[in-house]
């Protein structure tokens, strides 16, 4: 594949991020080297998609603790706790982040020695958080393989692709795996207001792949779907609970019943970090509210009139019965095998 | 109400529209006095809406004849030929356009007398079917007003207000007609991307008039009318076809699929003039597919990446099964009833 990558480790062990607010116009780069500036790149967007903020957040925690090696251990895990308190408050709705933050927490309260030894620990922690994300991306685009056959016009929402992954994507891998079968798979893209992930970051990224990408406006897939030539619609999730119902960007669950009035498969692609078997059911998932603003102007400029009130949430939640499956680092998953997943 | 009216003829003659462009920001005036200049204000939405644009295309024509007295009978019957087809092909889908147009050329061909005789007649024919959709606002108006109870949230889709036609508008018409009953009555407007015709527009209109509006993307309709607390949706329409399938802008149909899903009535409203007889279903109803940089473009800045591809229809298709009713100046309307209107 030859997009960059959205984040790797710097030479001297900080966090370089693709700043994914300036795409599509600039490929912009930032270096993270502390719990604040990792939040602040969390909390606004600069690095986002369930899976690579919970590989960004263990990263960042890592990188904070490079200063600080004459400290001792009861320093180190104090630093690694309030790290972990600070970015797990970042963003509510994907469970990633929690999952990932809590197993860097364990490995530093598990490791052995002093500052240095917690430091190493946290590290390759996140190391490996990050190695198992690429892999589970790898077997999400195996299994989800037979959902892309020659031919195929997949539909997705929001950025479920490289840039939101350790990896070739959640929802993009099987159609990443497909091409480089040298299947003809086409992608159409809800824009995906308010802050435009489809038309900024899976264009961009489909297009930096080769994989021929058709942007539409949210409120179009309805129409597109009617047209009757999408083999299916594939997204993302940030949160599965454990009926099966599915948080993930706000219009998923619009796309979802349009796809059931046409009779097109629905299907939702996430690494196993994403189920929550703590939360019975979407309904217990808290969705994030976010600034006005986003909706309220666009690229500067005030689209809505000052007096008027705006209601923005991140995420919507599709009930399981619009699933049609689930795609996962475990095979492709009807709803009554999820609890398969729970180990 | 105390908006601003969106057309007026000036004292001389000419055609003055408030420029829907430049809304919220600015409220500026345009005057225009040839056939060319509101071709393309129509063209370019700085007058939209499908009765205000057969409104001002009809007295476009009026105003482009106040030159030329001196011509005589034919002159003046071939310049509204030229000029009623000119306009008649800046935007295909809204029927009321074509409907004005058909209108005033009768009128200019019905009429006594040299080229004063055939001004003065499609004046006074433009002047008619402005009065006559003030009326047909109001009948909407009340026909809806039982729609529209005291405490009643009310869920539209583009702008389908006073901005869009001749008077109080067709969808918002039974909101107006129930605010100036005393009912408190809030409005949810989906943005409508892309040209934001619901939150620069309907939302503006609702400030004006004190009524309370809250604005959100497309893609949150679905999540908001499982709130369970919208009393209906209220939509206008381009085209309605004989069989009561409804074109209207691009997002009303998701609205519609989610309302049902809902159990939420799905009203559309609209004046006689927009129900074309001659249309058996919707899919005859030719869509128009505007420029790609509608949607590849904000405010000046590039979203889509230039490689990527751009559908971009202006309107969508609601089959009639998903409408419970339709709000006409001639009343509350069943599909099976809609053949009242065929006179």
């Amino acid at each position: 594949m030859t997009w960059p990558t959205p984040i790797e480790w710097t030479p001297g062990g900080a966090v370089r991020i693709l700043d994914q607010t300036c795409l599509p116009q600039r490929e912009e780069y930032r270096e993270l080297a502390t719990i604040a500036a990792m939040a602040e790149a969390i909390g606004s967007l600069r690095v986002r998609g369930a899976p690579l903020i919970g590989i960004a957040a263990a990263m960042g925690v890592a990188a904070a603790l490079r200063a600080g090696d004459g400290r001792g251990r009861g320093a180190a895990l104090a630093a690694v706790d309030t790290g972990c308190d600070t970015l797990g408050r970042t963003r509510p709705t994907a469970v990633n982040l929690r999952w990932a933050l809590e197993r860097v927490r364990s490995a530093a309260h598990a490791a052995a020695g002093e500052w240095p030894g917690v430091a190493a620990a946290v590290r390759a922690e996140a190391q490996a958080i990050w190695d198992e994300d690429r892999r589970m991306c790898r077997r999400i685009g195996e299994a989800g393989l037979p959902l892309v056959p020659d031919g195929a016009t997949v539909h997705t929402h929001c950025n479920a692709g490289a840039l939101a992954t350790g990896g070739i994507g959640t929802a993009l891998a099987p159609v990443y795996t497909a091409h480089a079968a040298g299947r003809r798979v086409g992608v159409i893209a809800d824009e995906t207001r308010p802050l435009l992930q489809g038309s900024r970051l899976t264009a961009w990224e489909l297009g930096a792949a080769g994989v021929p990408c058709t942007v539409i406006a949210d409120g179009m897939a309805a129409s597109r779907l009617a047209r009757g030539d999408i083999t299916c619609v594939l997204v993302g999730a940030d949160r599965i609970a454990a009926n099966g119902d599915v948080a993930n960007k706000i219009g998923t669950y619009a796309l979802a019943l349009a796809a059931r009035a046409h009779g097109v498969p629905f299907y939702v692609a996430a690494p196993r970090s994403t189920f929550d078997f703590a939360c019975a059911a979407g309904a217990d998932i808290p969705i994030e509210e976010r600034r006005p603003d986003e909706l309220r102007c666009l690229a500067g400029q005030r689209t809505a009139p000052e007096g008027a009130a705006i209601w923005n949430p991140a995420f919507d939640v599709t009930p399981a019965h619009l699933v049609t499956a689930y795609v996962t680092d475990a095979g492709l998953l009807r709803r009554d095998e999820l609890v398969t997943l729970m180990t």
